[in-house]
């Protein structure tokens, strides 16, 4: 059963090894766990709904109660205290498109709001209502929608309906032979429909592309009628409103259907990753963009600051075993400051092999020492698991959260020290430490992602957790902007990063999505508040 | 110099040898040259300019037919014949982003028309004014506009001027070291902000990519202000608003600064082009399929039917040569319908030779049978020579034309087949023949675009010639909507695509374009008729 405030399946636990539990203490003191809600607590909070009078339309406490809020800190907040200012008034799951344009045109009659709902994974309130909103909110959660329609072989395009989630997808394809290969740490929950209206990307994206790159095209409900994207393999014909489509969180429509680019798996497996690690960040740093840069078809590159490296250790809960690696490491002079390094290749063509070597020579090159791939098929085999550590910190009394962008190259080293020194200096006034740490996880021949984790202690009143929450995130937005980087690289702007869009699409950029959200939704029914204030 | 009625460098011609000659009189009869209207008779011709009165605005004779139309097949007709339905009322030349926007504010000021102008290299019409116009026109040629700005050899970003041409931006990155790798058959005149605006597509997109891969960011001026796009290396902030830029064929306003990927020259050089024959049509297409799935870093890919194979090796010239490589193939039983397949491989790296070796044995594997690099290499060496042919076909009573699409791989065979049968019927009612030819010359996993060349035999009369084009033009356009093709792959939409735009773009994706463009562009001043009608 999946969580109510927290995430994954109830029967899952990841329990914190006491290493790191102890370099946690150590970093930023002791934490005492919070009082949590109970589960009948939450559901006596949950404030009647707004009727919303329709067959397909579910009013129950619980419905309303699980598709109030997704995963981002502030939501967490929320769902462990019961203090949820707003609640979906319905929710309806569609099977159809059929009943997808039906939920629209009920929503149009009665004036209410639509928020179309994949997996909850959100980390940036994509899918909670709007607080003090005056019309009612239907919640559309097409987790019913989730048919594998059509498989071109020839042409290697795979339709589905849009609400299938990660495992469901995969396993359909590879029924058929193909796999999607688009896997975001939420991959579990998170469904298609969301990849694409959230701009998603996987963590092999370096191998198998970003959503941007395997959505070929699809069918979009809008409050004004059907916006067909047809699959071609490229065009010059004007625009691309692919690119509309792409990153449009629910403002525009609903995506009923969309046709991807697959992968035959005899093509891509196996996955091999390969870990080495690097005396200093910056031999590191320069070795990931020369891989990045010469445009290797390999499927994953991803390098930990070296605090990350030293938490990933301490994760790894193997005291003997590290002590080991790190005697063998002090012998070819890694030590103190040690950067790690996956490297993921797939496929056993020549010439995938052949990119696969010619990537560790760059970074053995570089002074990276590979220890092989026992650490790398761990990293793999976990790598769904690690969001469950939140789930085990927050009863530990610790908050987590990550933020990330993308820069150009040349800031990337300035990127990373400005965001995390951005989110020391916040936390400080508060007579509290935080433990930020940092990885180069998707890399492009121009720049790459950077990816923050931060954890800090809860206080005991949530105001003043959420208060501290708030200060770092602010100053980590702000640095980000600083820095020229985008406010999101795989997140999504949502509500927490609406504010900061402006500053990279312009003035002139935002009155263009402004005019396309009314062209397509002229009621302002669509998901309000996210993207576009 | 130019030449002002035809392709190219007045210097320099390509006469068609006398097999090739042999071979289209064949099939389509002889022709006998028509009269081309004199240049003092086209400038005789030019009507009187409606005043645009400014400083930077030239408004002689010369000027305003030098840009008043570009390279389509009706273009040709207006030029050679002078009857010319519209000129530009003056021209001007900015050398800098603050000349760009006081042309702009002039052209509000006085309620002219704005067509920006790169290398006027368009075949469908992009710069040509709109005939019956109430306002005067401004043509703004860009070609000032033409220096490396910036380079980030780090981020390996650089940043232009974005009329600079074809030539002078390689040898602008080669004294840098780098390539932008961009080279479709118009680059010798063709210009960054050209490419950018009309989804251009070079070559050598399977290796380099196309603009949209390598356009990393720019400032677009429009008469609502400045847009700027920051060349993130990717983002998933919102909509991606360069994909609106993108194809926006002068609609949106004018690219002045343009940042591109580069790649060192050391990675790319050299270029291989390997030749191979394929039996039958059939087969080869499966081995460039397989090719394109296999996802090799290889630089070209290039299958010509059987007819065009045939064309091109009577174009090759040398009957001698050609015949002992057709004894050659016939021991190797490749005879009649053979198809010729280029494959372009660059770098010396052992993942570049990996993938080459790998692209040849897929071709193998399928029947191909490999003549080595001789062929390939007379093919780079002429790449850009092949439109010189346009003038000499002129010259001989002959028009030619190309036109193109995209469609998914299951398609491809059925596509090519009505496009063709759908030009030779279009001409049969005028008791003429055409001589019809195509390759796949851009693959994708999902599918490739596809290049028709047409020539037939211009008439005394060039309206009848107009008619013969039109009829043509009208068929083959419907069979690629018909077959669910893109009305374009690389030439853009203009004047000649506009009508069959609506055809894949969907009444509400129109009216987002059309949005775009009015907020952008309130008064409506820019390159009106083209893109949107």
């Amino acid at each position: 059963m999946r969580r109510w405030n927290g995430w994954g399946d109830d029967s899952v636990t990841y329990p914190l090894p006491p290493l790191a539990a102890a370099l946690l203490e150590a970093r930023i003191g002791p934490a005492s766990p919070p009082r949590d809600a109970t589960p009948s607590e939450a559901l006596a909070a949950v404030s009647p709904p707004r009727p919303l009078s329709h067959p397909l339309v579910k009013s129950d406490a619980v419905e309303r109660l699980r598709h109030a809020r997704g995963q981002s800190f502030p939501d967490w907040v929320a769902l462990r205290t019961a203090r949820i200012p707003a609640f979906p008034d319905g929710v309806a799951y569609p099977f159809t498109e059929a009943d997808v344009a039906e939920l629209i045109r009920f929503a149009s009659q009665v004036g209410a709001r639509l928020i179309p709902y994949g997996g909850g994974t959100s980390v940036v309130g994509h899918i909670n209502p709007l607080p003090g909103d005056d019309r009612p909110t239907l919640t559309v959660d097409l987790s019913r929608m989730n048919r594998l329609l059509r498989l071109d072989d020839v042409s290697r395009l795979a339709t589905f309906a849009a609400g299938v989630a990660g495992p469901d997808l995969e396993a359909q394809l590879r029924a058929r032979g193909y796999t999607l290969g688009h896997f975001p740490q939420s991959f579990e929950y998170s469904t298609l429909g969301g990849w694409i209206a959230t701009r998603s990307s996987g963590q092999e994206s370096l191998g198998f592309g970003r959503i941007e790159d395997l959505f070929a095209g699809g069918r979009l409900l809008s409050p004004a009628g059907l916006l067909e994207l047809p699959p071609f393999p490229a065009s010059a014909a004007g625009p691309d409103l692919r690119h509309l489509v792409l990153g449009s969180e629910g403002r525009l429509g609903i995506l009923t259907e969309a046709t991807v680019r697959v992968t035959p798996l005899a093509d891509s497996e196996p996955l091999t990753v390969h870990a080495l690690f690097f005396p200093d960040w910056k031999a590191a740093q320069a070795a990931v963009r020369q891989i990045a840069q010469a445009r290797l078809p390999i499927s994953l590159v991803r390098l930990s600051t070296p605090t990350e490296t030293e938490t990933t250790l301490a994760l790894a809960g193997h005291r003997r075993l590290i002590a080991a690696l790190e005697r063998m490491l002090a012998l070819r002079k890694v030590g103190e400051g040690k950067c790690l390094l996956l490297l993921g290749c797939r496929g056993r063509s020549r010439a995938s092999k052949a990119a696969c070597r010619e990537a560790l020579a760059i970074a053995e090159r570089e002074g990276g020492v590979s220890v092989g791939r026992a650490f790398g098929k761990r990293w793999a085999k976990a790598r769904f698991r690690t969001p469950y550590l939140r789930n085990t910190l927050w009863e530990m009394g610790y908050g987590v959260d990550t933020l990330e962008t993308a820069v150009v190259w040349k800031d990337v080293a300035g990127a990373v020290d400005a965001i995390e020194a951005a989110l020391h200096a916040a936390l400080a006034p508060f007579g509290e430490r935080v433990h930020v740490f940092s990885h180069l996880s998707h890399v492009y021949p121009s720049g790459c992602s950077i990816y923050t984790t931060l954890i800090f202690r809860l206080a005991t009143d949530p105001e003043e957790t959420l208060a501290r929450w708030q200060a770092m995130k602010t100053a980590a937005s702000q640095a980000i902007v600083a820095v020229g980087g985008t406010i999101s690289h795989q997140h999504g702007v949502g509500v927490d990063h609406a504010a900061y869009l402006p500053a990279e699409k312009g003035e002139l950029g935002m009155a263009l999505l402004r005019d396309a959200a009314r062209r397509l939704d002229p009621a302002g029914l669509m998901n309000p508040g996210k993207l576009l204030r």
